[in-house]
């Protein structure tokens, strides 16, 4: 069993009237696969998660807890909804009047920045999460843990909830670390965030499915451009830094893409198996085309072959595929003297701000109330999820491995299909 | 293990050229949640369930097989892209080239009614995802198995495709059981539809959520009327015969509704603790109010008390609870001479007609390939579907329970506090 | 040339600092055809029209002037863009800081019903147009013109700001006279408000497009709901009581409609000529039909032929077609035993209170602004208003006329090309 | 009055049924402003348009007529309403059964390029308004005129349509005016289409308001983005290449805009009064910024001050000035060690791709019947156009000429007040 690491003994009645209560032994099945009739029983040790819900007996007092709400890194619809969830949940539900609002990410827990702590009321959130991005604004990159603990001793903070990427639950693990090394009462909570949805143990990040739709979309527009000119080219760059779950699933919902080039599957430019190659066949044979490239993918083709360093959020800075290939696609068809109308497309800041559609919604309300459940009882140092279906916890450090695209899966073997791109186009 | 019916030894290599297969020992835990630390091993003997996908050898001969596919009762956002996945699935995948689409239900496998066969091929499908409905169109309704079987027989079908409901799903048992009885080696393959979202043994059907998403657009039209008058009511009667699935979750996804009522959640209209008292109290406060109710809620209020029959699918017809609270809230207001204005809505075309949005396509898609998987590897009498995040085989009658919303899980209780109702509006 | 009255000599300098100004002099033709090369001359003494605009001189002075704002009738989007251009043009502009609003329409006006005043400031409309309806909401219904101009003086109103409709201007008319003869020197400026969009002297009434936008939406459903069954029939009841004008526009707008009936163009039911013979023809061509019926037509057919009375804003209360004709094709098709799955579908709601579209907002936005300029510089019992695309000042008593569907004209003839309908399906 | 040329007498009876007629001589006043009452008469021969609509007579027998349908340029919402209309409107209401749709713009009139004429008929035009972009695809550039006029002589065309912009009005002109020269009777008849909507002679160009609708989407994503970091900035370059119409409108629109650049006002970078101080005082009060540039503002920023050529459809290529501010906003603020978080989007090929608003799909509809009517009656070297909410004709030259929005008028006054910039951001 993944162990959840407590603040103490929860003796405390909760203030939650009615429904059903979840136990700490009453756990998830990690693999539930069985490989063959008599296999259950081979597992004689399996690995387990605990559920998530509300507790019998809480740790921290409603009526003397301090929450505090912080948000880290890039935007992804669905913020709101999560802050908005966790605040009512906490005044509502458990009658918690004190809960901080933590301005522009980490920055916001080091007095130097000078970003003064917004008081988070049901009033203040009730309406936002019709609006896309973060009321608390959000920043990227580390801050001294030291002053963190500080700022959250000095402001008698009990609970922090962070909402935020791969580097904000590391900040958040050395935060939980901190805490325990001066003996101080602070949980912890992580509601783990990232559009590219390349977290290993969760189902789907939040803000993941309407991400797609707004793709969809400017797939939609890209197809058009294509058709709108004499071999047309709609070429689209999308988030997806190292798995190309959002460029797979655009692709899928859509149909209209021609070539999905993504992190996992490695392709060459020249040759006679090779991309651009293969884009000339293709226009040859329809006159037009769309390309949707995540992010991350092509990064072999860095021409300078040096590091290009790493972001204030700590990920190595990405080489600029989308228009590497605009570029290369033009060169290589001017030299050939083919007429090309190649249309570039950048929409990743108005693919991840608008709001949550509605099934998101949903799912960041009930992401902030298992937050909030596992906060008030006291546990610390991980996220909250969910696991096939069903929320759990999980240690921080979980959650940080990364998810790819699975080459021999469902979903590239349709993208290959719903393209009709050569099923590699790596030339020797 | 939940045992699937087959029509015979897998013995055709399947033209699949590249992915992993799936083994039919290869199963999943029904019951996945461990109540203590021991408690795997006391589990003898689990349920499980087969999973879905492609298998090594199949039962058809894609060269000669003939594939069916046929829609069933009300619309759901969706059939398009699950029809579509499917006849590209036969198509490019398994190299089936004979499929009929059968036009209006089940009618079109009566030849009486004289509907015609739609031969389906990639070009016909490849845009009908854009649209909402069914190309083959829908009817309700049982027919004749016996001149099913024959229609079948005579057209030389092998597969047949059921997308529909609880009636399609009993009607789809009976095929596959008179096929048996007469020995015709035919596959019927159910993908079991019904935006109510109310399967027990499946995580949500499709269409679910794109009907979310045009509820909550008509729930804040409703929110602006409501406010848009003195004491301004909106009322809206949403899907949801014998769940409130829908009405609950697009409470949640909006959090302007404030009055959510279920099937499940028995209310009395009059008495202190009844609803209009509720509705009174909540005007005289903030002069304005949004009530959601599901068409299956208070249906005990039929003033009647007589059957009103079943409709041609055979679901038992419903009381029509919109109108009837629009009257009693009427006359109750009148009565105490405050001023109303109340707008009703019944949105319920205009939400199961749109096309599915991009998540929800995507599911289809890959319930349509499940199935075609299924089908050509000679299962029969059964469904795909997703449970637990992951596409398995059932039974068809393991479909057609009921699951309701949990008046003690997180649903409910944050459908409570959203819309800040009372728990119980049940008078003694 | 149409008179606008004045409040009387405008003398105190505009504080407005850029812009050309417009003088009362100039103003626009009423009638700019021109039958015959020589035609103009003939038109010795042609009706003008004073264009709207700010003057160098204005008649209020900013420092003192109060302000109110009332919007009454039903919603049309867009009522809350010109409140808000309203408020900012005043503050911003011109230094007006009292600003009052007045709820639930001219109730507000009344003290009896003890709505209290919303001080309308910058801050408080700035987000107001994201969405539908009024903020300051609206009701239906004359009141008491003495009490009104008595409200008023004790509030020491110097402008009133009436968004309304037919009944609107009418009462603005009845003040604006009450003021003058009490020699109280209020300004009455009217924003003229109808969906219907049915005004003879204006070009477009706010919130036409956007009624429009939405109204296709729900039309694609009705389309996609007909074809979804055996001889489907989507009919929907749409805004226009005495005019056709949303459903001709609609109709043009989307193409999917097969019958659309309008007040304007009587038709018969029964007959070989008439409504249910021809859709019986196309019902046995297509096996499906979208019917869009404006609520005003086909008053004919009220079986009781007596009064319905009328609405609180003294509008006839309407026969309701709708269900009316539902009723009818359902018996029709009975009796000759054909299959019919009708699906009814009364939007109104839900068009009429969703946000501005963009193009609306902006003339909602201009309108607001010339209300204020107009009001400032004394003008009285007038409306604001764009006829032939140019801002114009009009008699209040000019714009009450209605302006009908022209049955010879080219909107017409192409709603009855885009449908196909017979020409005439009115019987003898 | 402006002259149209004609081809001929009008001998010939229009098949068109019903609907008035519409006489040459009846014409529309160029300037009806009345400078002072007795104004009217002192404009002794005012100029005039021709009214558009159907005529009695006809130059074109409809049975013999051959008409061709071009489009060229860029894409601009609607494009595929007017093929539609002019399709519908000649098939039907004049019985041309002859509709030749040419492919590529002024290519698909040039042999070599080898492009297919695409026959067009009801069935395929009737859902191409559905979707973007133009079915017949488009080019940039001049042809040779003499070939062009070869083509239409040897493939028979009696009428061609031209929908484009500048180029392609010049264009026409010279094919209009070649085909005259060799005497032969082909008309030639222009629809105005720029999405920049700088026609000085015209009301609105089409697909401008659903510009406007997707622009205000944009906005919103760039504002939310701009609060969601410390010191955030949204900059957006968005289409306007002479005159700021469309910057100017979506800025009033929307409201979250606090700089808007348009070609009409120059600015200055650098000084007290420069943008980047301006800039700067706004991100210290407020920590957040939206900036919308027109792709044609600050083009004197050049810094190499040498001519960037034209592009194939003869416009002068502009310096990337949204590229340009980022750098000096970053250069600026990094200067003075100020945290910046910059988000730039160039939305423009999502913005004129998709498919028309309602709107715009009536005007486009009503603008392709108009010019069928103007070709069917002779008239040649003119557009079919809207002015002051009337359809007229005017000479091919009387449109080309240039609007720019007016700095002393309503909507630049409008927009500074909305964005709350200063009038002038000049240095001396």
């Amino acid at each position: 069993m993944f162990t959840i690491p407590t603040l103490g003994n929860c003796v405390i009645p909760t203030p939650i009237k009615t429904g059903l209560f979840v136990d700490d032994t009453r756990s998830l099945l990690f693999d539930r696969y069985i490989p063959g009739v008599s296999g259950l029983k081979e597992t004689e040790d399996p690995v387990t998660m605990e559920i998530a819900g509300p507790r019998e007996n809480i740790y921290f007092d409603p009526s003397k807890v301090r929450a505090a709400i912080v948000t880290c890194g890039g935007l992804s619809p669905g913020i709101n909804d999560v802050i908005r969830s966790m605040v009512m949940e906490l005044y509502y539900r458990y009658g918690v009047l004190n809960i901080s609002g933590i301005r522009y990410g980490l920055q916001g827990l080091i007095p130097s920045y000078g970003h003064p702590i917004l008081d988070l009321t049901p009033d203040i959130v009730k309406d936002i999460h019709r609006t896309g991005g973060s009321i608390l604004s959000s920043s990227r990159g580390d801050q001294d843990v030291d002053k963190i603990v500080q700022s959250l001793y000095r402001m008698n903070i009990n609970i922090l909830f962070c909402i935020g990427g791969d580097g904000t639950m590391r900040a958040a693990e050395k935060i939980a670390g901190e805490t325990r090394k001066r003996d101080v009462s602070i949980s912890v909570i992580g509601i783990p965030k990232t559009i590219d949805n390349d977290l290993s143990t969760l189902d789907q990040t939040f803000g993941f499915d309407t991400a797609i739709s707004e793709a969809v979309k400017v797939i939609q527009c890209a197809h058009v451009e294509s058709k709108g000119a004499p071999n047309g080219i709609g070429l689209i760059k999308i988030m997806g830094r190292s798995s190309g779950h959002i460029a797979v699933s655009a692709t899928l919902a859509n149909n209209d893409v021609n070539f999905v080039l993504i992190p996992e599957v490695p392709f060459s430019l020249q040759g006679d198996k090779g991309f651009l190659k293969a884009l000339e066949v293709r226009l040859r044979r329809s006159a037009h085309a769309v390309i949707l490239v995540a992010e991350g993918a092509g990064q072999n083709f860095n021409p300078s072959r040096e590091a290009l360093g790493t972001d204030p959020s700590g990920n190595v800075r990405l080489f600029d595929i989308g228009i590497f290939l605009k570029n290369e696609i033009e060169v290589y068809f001017k030299a050939r003297n083919i007429e090309l109308n190649l249309k570039y497309i950048d929409p990743s800041y108005i693919i991840r701000s608008v709001p949550a559609a509605a099934g998101d919604s949903i799912y960041c309300m009930l992401l902030g109330q298992y937050a909030v459940h596992a906060g008030m009882s006291g546990k610390t140092a991980m996220v909250v999820g969910r696991y096939d279906n069903q929320y759990v916890h999980l240690p921080l450090s979980a959650v940080t491995s990364r998810r790819n695209v699975d080459r021999e899966g469902p979903l590239w073997r349709a993208a290959l299909a719903a393209t009709g791109q050569p099923p590699s186009m790596l030339s020797e």
